[in-house]
């Protein structure tokens, strides 16, 4: 086994307060399909994702269950706390067999263990849990009662513990050599990819005391009138003078995630570019200021529309999501946005990718930072000038 | 909008492709989820899968239709062929909410086109189409027959016209300069990222020619013994003497891939390692005879097969898959699979990725590469050394 990122300790907490949950619901078994509630109840870390690959979690079992193809196995053993018998692989027999589909093995092992009968919550929209998925499960264990658990671990892993606040601390140090790289490669004549690649080296090569794991999105940079569009990643064309480059970028360690966006002008910025910077800027301040415990995830919001509304603007998008430990394809978590009608009560150890960018017709300004709920109020991981940076 | 990789033409000549597909199945909507069929049918290309959205194909409709969050509406008008109003997207109220799914919205715009008492297909299996969005779409369109056309799309696409077999050989380019950075940079005492770092770098920037795109999974380069886990990724631990390198990474162009695996010793490597080498590299050879226009895909993995039987060897898990245009988390199409009892026959034009490794318990060796149909038998897109790499 490789050496895990967190205590044993740490992994019998998470599954006590899963179990917990489990309970509140009237779940018995819980069948997860997200790799990152995979992860973070039982350490599991491998590019195996595009196979069904399932952590079960039962009231009346100590640990959690790895169901994974049998190839899996060895990457398994290599990075996961549970004992050998909680490793379950299934054949190749299973694998894209569209009548023999990998959930009957998991109805199988169920059976084995008592538990086709029982009341089992499934990850009803989570993106690793397919619509034949859901059908064929239903099929295979009749007598269960399949429940709509989705979004019951990761709302048990929303307030991060200070050892997963340290990985986003070093992935927000990731994030910013990524950054720094990104800004002193763009230049007019630079082809967009080879500012890029400086950007993935920078993100897998950590720093010397760390190094990067692979973030759960892509580079995103987008230059010119494309850079109008949010999640547009690159192209082999040289930058021009006079563009603006949007830059979303991720670091990360140990699968844990700090985002950070910057907006980029090659050449003198039209002076509707500053004059928006200027006002993105102070509206992430006062979102910083209306962090703090206590307060709902929409009066975050609420205080940022303030700032753009005196300039007669809005954001028609969320403004801030939770952000933590995932995989392709997100780095948020799919529970708390910062967005009108979000109720969600900060709490000290959240963590959010705060986002209030900006897009129009063929121009926009981004500016993002990942931030801690604090004891007393909320802390940028970030430490990145917050400004439009210009080159000439 | 941005260069299109394929003229209109070739995006016109594949609707039509699919809905004859559709015709014979009885599908008179098909409503894709897989951002690779979405990217074929209409040249999407944006990192916004991790929310739901649609490209929808009706047999009363000339054009494809796009179906996503607002938000990327930007995105599709760069890199679609579609006319304006078959772009349409859904606003923030959708966004990851349990009550108002996107499918609510996706059902609004079929009952507008009169498509509400339809036969409509979905993608089951597809890692984008959620339980959720099964239940919810059945409840949002109770007088339409939802039916499962799960990989429809992928079979229309599994023969590669000579465009996309053109940047399939770009995209190897990309991969053997990645993976020559990696033998380059893979030593003792270097960190597993820090050689990480470099196949990223040359992914991205490409060649002097043609830029790298993403691939749709992560570099795998685990080492020691590791190495024997397929799928693990890397580790910021520094290489040792005496360790096994297996390195399975991709090329990518356009969304196109190229994957490629090798091993490389470093130090003296043991006999038995050598001798596995040998006998992979002549399999992989008998593989490549096999491989030609009308031989079914079972025939190959047979062939193969006999050669390792005669060392008392077995492999469990298939020995190739069909590979093209992706993403995360998977370059595979899940259409045609070089294993037992897969009967379909080889057309020239399509094309695999051939990767008869072997792992075992603590050690294994790696060697594949991608492999195209032709009119006459079969051709590698790679060009490197069939090897067991071995660093002093």
């Amino acid at each position: 086994m490789m050496t895990a990122p967190f205590t044993n300790a740490e992994y019998e907490a998470r599954v006590a307060k899963v179990k917990a949950r489990m309970e509140a619901a009237g779940i018995e078994v819980l069948l997860c399909s997200s790799p990152g509630n995979m992860n973070w109840l039982t350490g599991y870390d491998g590019w195996s994702f595009y196979v069904h690959q399932f952590v079960a979690v039962a009231l009346d079992a100590e640990e959690p269950m790895w169901l994974g193809r049998g190839i899996d196995i060895a990457g398994a053993r290599h990075t996961v706390w549970l004992s050998g018998d909680n490793i379950r692989g299934y054949g190749d027999e299973h694998l894209q067999a569209r009548h023999n589909h990998p959930v009957k093995f998991v109805a199988g092992v169920f059976a084995e263990r008592g538990w086709e009968a029982r009341r089992i919550g499934v990850e009803m929209d989570d993106f690793y849990f397919t619509g034949l998925a859901l059908d064929e499960l239903r099929k295979a264990l009749p007598n269960a009662r399949i429940l709509d658990a989705d979004f019951l671990v990761d709302w048990a892993r929303i307030v991060k513990s200070p050892a997963e606040v340290a990985y986003m601390r070093e992935a927000s140090r990731i994030v910013e050599a990524a950054t720094r790289a990104a800004l002193d490669t763009i230049a007019p004549g630079v082809r967009q990819c080879d500012a890029v690649a400086k950007v993935y080296e920078a993100q897998v090569r950590g720093t010397p005391e760390f190094g990067g794991d692979y973030p759960a999105a892509a580079a995103s940079m987008p230059a010119g009138a494309a850079a109008a569009a949010p999640h547009l990643t690159w192209t082999d064309t040289p930058y021009e003078a006079n563009q603006a480059v949007n830059m979303e970028l991720g670091g990360c360690r140990h699968r844990y995630h700090s985002a950070m966006c910057r907006t980029v002008q090659l050449g003198k910025p039209p002076q509707k570019l500053v004059d928006l910077a200027a006002l993105v800027v102070e509206g992430f301040h006062v979102a910083l200021d209306a962090i703090r415990p206590g307060a709902e995830c929409q009066a975050v919001e609420a205080a940022w529309r303030q700032v753009i509304a005196r300039a007669g603007l809005e954001k028609p998008t969320r403004m801030g999501y939770s952000i933590g430990l995932n995989y392709p394809p997100d780095w948020g978590e799919r529970t708390a946005s910062m967005r009108p009608g979000d109720t969600t009560v900060l709490v000290p150890g959240m963590t959010f990718h705060v986002i209030p960018a900006m897009w129009f017709d063929d121009w926009g300004f981004i500016l993002s930072e990942t931030v801690l709920v604090t004891e007393t109020g909320s802390e940028s991981l970030n430490d990145f000038p917050r400004q439009l940076f210009v080159k000439d």
